[in-house]
């Protein structure tokens, strides 16, 4: 685990430019290796493809694409702490680590055998990715990917978010368990299993704060909730008609739970099956009303503010977003962006809404007050859009 | 207002970083001209030398110093989309625009003969300025600092804040107002003027999601309290014994309200005058406790989980931290950096809390965790410190 001296690295890059090309600096693009800030950068994952797109949301333009990244379909993302690298897990259990101001692919590690999520520490060390295949929790050094420890479980690992002081959260299939592991002391983790946490979780979220962890059952109705304050006190059961048993329409795909849509007080979180959200109290954790919307809703995602919630849908239904008031918990704006609206990402205050739309091979920007498309860039099959705002958020 | 064509300027810092120094590029210092990630970089002000020092949060290292900012007393700063500039606002008018990878001033602009504070627009457009003289608010371009327009008061502006959908909010001190001005069309602001807001607004805060305005009254007791998804309902009056009037201290110095921590559904509120920090409720805005503390509050600041509130304090007490368990409601921990705290922040995701230790002469990290120092770096007379993760946030 040697730690790679950033400086160093910093000083050696811009000597080799320097070196490399003194007669035709000028030509040098954003995304290559020019000066410029990471707030605002993004990418876009290329599923069939096995690369990222990055793009910047100021001018909103596409700057570079990265390729080399394997498998990538159910990929998602996480970024270092200064904003400069994505950290891209894929379901081939490669973990590849971009340079977006590079754009290029600095290291990469087949970790496991197939791999659904990862995390990234609250102080940006490490690295955690979530394993299918042997299942188990491997976490690794986020400079250079080298190994520091293992969590094996025996079981598929489902929902791995980051939480507050320095621990990892995640859910095993099987066995039914919540895991806190607390990595203060990196190579040693303090492990504590909450053992009948509820049957086969098949995924999870975390509260935007940070405390609840909140995990959904493929193998009985209601959600199970932990309180991170506590674990002491075990987890509960919650929403009891939540799930597969209550359900009338056939289910295309069980809706994400990361993507659930914390507003004020209350959260909505798409209906297994149904063409409804649901409103969920967060005083009580009990539903306090029903939103009918358009198809099965996958993703719900609140506006920073709170006052919006889009949401995309399952087949037949993926060409469409619907945009929900939360005070008025009623659909006020319908837009059809085109085929495969897989997922949707909200810049880190709230003016855009970027999407990305599979079957026409394009992401597009959306101004959240106006509903006004302000941009359109293309992208072979997008799956999975994440900014660098992520970077200073908890619970991804 | 012409527009700086970014990707120009950036190609030829480049251009010229090359030509300049081909054979010395590996002395080339982290914060000069070396390509980096932004979201882990800070500021601290100091205060009598007009300069700012330029740190980073991921190795706790001093970067670099750019002077030449003016009279820095009650300086503030935000921060561009991109989290690569600085704009700091100084009590002389001045409002400075620095680049933080190039370490220098890029451009500058005496806009009044003294103001209080500024905040950035939504899209990170606007640069928005609260004058004392002659009173209004002048916006200016965020790229060129060139002006775009002007709302005049007639009255000493204070409290100025960004919220949702482009909008800039603020309170008048003479007239007792408070103005939203909406930006949606850069050069002519709709503004909505809500009267009798409440005597002698000194300042205000907006809550994390940008949706509740609430100003500090110095010429009567309670605070101003209006929603922003509801201007039309006017604003009114809170927690009616919080003021002046019911002190039995003298007041050395007015509470920040910028400062409020925000934990879960509760408000931490410093006391005015009193030894005690007010825990009130964010569903009816009353208040529900008082948590004695060490001397009279200035900051309240919430860790971003909301877990912790760290307190600093007036003269004679400011060389304490006072540190309150939320869920307790008491004070855990008391920690002596040293005379002169005038101002604390937290990393982006809490693991971290930066102090400036002015009669020191150095800022300070400490681990929220352990309340472990974890770094000290020289400033002179530093007071605020402002990290780049502002950049995502609404409310500053």
């Amino acid at each position: 685990m040697t730690a790679i001296d950033r400086r160093s690295a910093i000083a050696l890059t811009v000597a080799a430019a320097a070196a490399a090309r003194p007669a035709q600096a000028t030509s040098v693009a954003v995304g290559a290796s020019a000066l410029r800030g990471t707030g605002d950068l993004g990418i876009a994952v290329e599923r069939g493809r096995g690369s990222v797109r990055i793009f910047e949301t100021t001018r909103r333009t596409a700057l570079a694409r990265v390729e080399g990244l394997g498998d990538l379909s159910h990929a998602s993302a996480v970024f270092s702490r200064d904003a400069r690298h994505a950290y891209v897990f894929g379901r081939d259990g490669g973990l590849s680590k971009v340079d977006l101001l590079a754009a290029r692919l600095v290291a990469r590690r087949i970790q496991a055998g197939n791999s659904i999520g990862g995390a990234i520490s609250q102080d940006g060390s490490l690295v955690a990715v979530a394993n299918y295949e042997p299942g188990g929790v491997r976490v690794f050094d986020s400079e250079s990917l080298e190994p520091v420890a293992d969590v094996p479980t025996g079981a598929k690992v489902v929902g791995l978010v980051d939480a507050p002081d320095q621990r990892f959260v995640f859910s095993t299939w099987e066995s039914g368990t919540i895991t806190i592991a607390d990595f203060t002391d990196r190579s040693k983790p303090k492990v504590t299993r909450i053992e009948d946490a509820g049957k086969q979780p098949y995924d999870a979220m975390i509260t935007a704060d940070g405390r609840w962890y909140v995990a959904g059952l493929f193998g009985e109705d209601g959600l199970a909730l932990l309180d991170l304050w506590h674990p002491e006190r075990g987890a509960r059961r919650i929403l009891s008609g939540y799930g597969r048993g209550e359900q009338t329409l056939p289910v295309y795909k069980m809706p994400h739970l990361e993507g659930w849509g914390q507003a004020g007080d209350v959260i909505l979180a798409p209906a297994v099956g149904r063409h409804e959200i649901l409103v969920v109290s967060m005083r009580d954790w009990t539903e306090v009303a029903r939103i009918p919307v358009h198809g099965q809703p996958i993703f719900a995602v609140a506006r920073p503010d709170g006052r919006q919630v889009w949401v995309n849908f399952a087949l037949p239904h993926n060409d469409t977003v619907q945009v929900i008031d939360v005070e008025a918990r009623a659909v006020v704006k319908e837009i059809k962006p085109g085929k495969g609206v897989l997922h949707l990402e909200f810049t880190p205050r709230g003016e855009q809404v970027w999407l990305s739309v599979r079957d026409e091979d394009r992401i597009e920007a959306y101004e959240t007050r106006s509903f006004a498309r302000i941009a359109s860039l293309p992208a072979e099959k997008p799956s999975g859009i994440f900014l660098t705002a992520r970077a200073g958020r908890m619970g991804f």
